[in-house]
């Protein structure tokens, strides 16, 4: 019998046994399961391709030269990195196909989609810090700034924090188990955080291009208000998808709450 | 034994006796509850006084003549509903206190609370469209008007599915059960919408506000300046923590995946 097979046989009383998920998940969820996760992965592939086509059609395309056409990189990559990649990152581990295999792999391929997220978020940063220092504009003023360097630093701490407690040989072995609860509330503050920027953001920016002079105004929804605004919803269920699919007790991994993951990963025997 | 006494006495394999919630709160838990409520109330009623405090200090007071002094409604009334009472309404069935008393009283509740809000909600929107109406000012366009009423319109559904499957004795028996997932789910969507549309209208407000003509720019963050984004990160703040009490599985009531869910309060008998 295949994986996928099994997923049907709902069990009870297995929950706590190491490698038993495919067994446990629940009895005709893994069709809702599977749709949450496709919309998942077509939201945000749909709010990444938004963003560049805004920005590309309608802001001046992209460069790294000090001019707009550099701010414009700023939407791309923090919808990308701080909210796209961070949010599928984050259900990654709900997939119970991955139950069964070994957790080392999952957890690797978990903090790397969380770094190349934090990456493009501080390159994201980068961008708009160089444009506002080449054409004297202030920075970190507005509350857009301060909730979007919130999301950053509390994400920076995040995986710090998450590869000291989950994946260094050299943790103490106590210490993942204690920071599980808090990596799961900080993850769950990050996307909030990440959310909030977003349509902030996007909402200045829409203020600051279309104001009558320069192009036309916003108040009379031209194409690129209705795309940007769109994008703005798009963001918003994409976030609602992922908080919905990481807040549904059934999806959980079985083992989550064991202290198998008490253990640095890299310590453990399947590591090897 | 009081109640507060017998929470420490955690117990397995109680969870699903109906009343048997005050025994089964986790041991050690019950300090960390009760101080993220109490830092809950703390900042939703902080955010309260510090949007009243903004626009009648800094936005000239409050009237309901179509002029700035009803819009300045807005905010208030939003925030207030929207946000904070709505968010205190939804930790309302975590406190473990209530899970040995009549499920009735702390369900109605519940709806007294969520009503009041979505009111409050509803004239806070009838604010900001008479002013539009009168200073003829475009509405329905910016990406903040559209996500706020999204959390308007989402809220009034939520509200009255919530009426029809979980308190009219009319309500077909299992209809509440088939609800209760997509109840919880669409909840944790209005806070999200909620807190979107809080922090993008903030922002939204004082670019306008703060315009270097009639007042100080933004950019130079004056005391107003200070002030509402310090409201902003409050209002994250408080998000948070409500998502945080929301979200953690040892804090939900003991038999909250029962069948009791799926019989309308109304016409169980401890309703009577």
């Amino acid at each position: 019998m295949g994986p996928r097979q099994s997923f049907g046989r709902a069990t009870i009383g297995e929950s706590e046994q190491e490698g038993s998920g495919l067994d446990t998940f629940p009895m005709g969820s893994l069709g809702s399961f599977y749709m949450s996760c496709c919309l998942c992965v077509n939201l945000g592939l749909l709010c990444v391709v938004l963003v560049v086509l805004w920005n590309w059609r309608w802001r001046g395309g992209f460069a790294w030269d000090g001019t707009e056409a550099q701010f414009n990189w700023h939407p791309v990559l923090m919808i990308s990195g701080l909210l796209v990649i961070y949010g599928l990152a984050a259900v990654l581990f709900r997939v119970p196909w991955g139950w069964s295999q070994k957790k080392l792999a999952w957890k690797l391929v978990h903090a790397g989609l969380m770094l190349a997220a934090l990456m493009l978020a501080v390159v994201g940063l980068q961008a708009v810090f160089d444009v506002h220092r080449s054409l004297n504009i202030p920075s970190m003023y507005s509350l857009h700034s301060w909730v979007g360097m919130g999301a950053v630093v509390t994400f920076a701490w995040q995986w710090f924090l998450g590869l000291v407690g989950f994946l260094l040989p050299c943790s103490a072995p106590r210490l993942g188990g204690a920071l599980k609860g808090i990596h799961v509330w900080t993850g769950q503050a990050v996307l909030m955080l990440s959310l909030a920027a977003c349509i902030s953001g996007i909402n200045e920016q829409l203020f600051f291009s279309l104001d009558g002079v320069l192009a036309k105004a916003y108040s009379s929804l031209p194409a690129e208000a209705l795309l940007a605004n769109t994008l703005g919803v798009l963001i918003v269920a994409f976030s609602i998808v992922v908080f919905g699919i990481l807040s549904k007790a059934d999806w959980r991994r079985p083992n989550a709450n064991t202290n198998d993951e008490a253990t640095p990963i890299l310590l453990r025997e399947e590591a090897i």
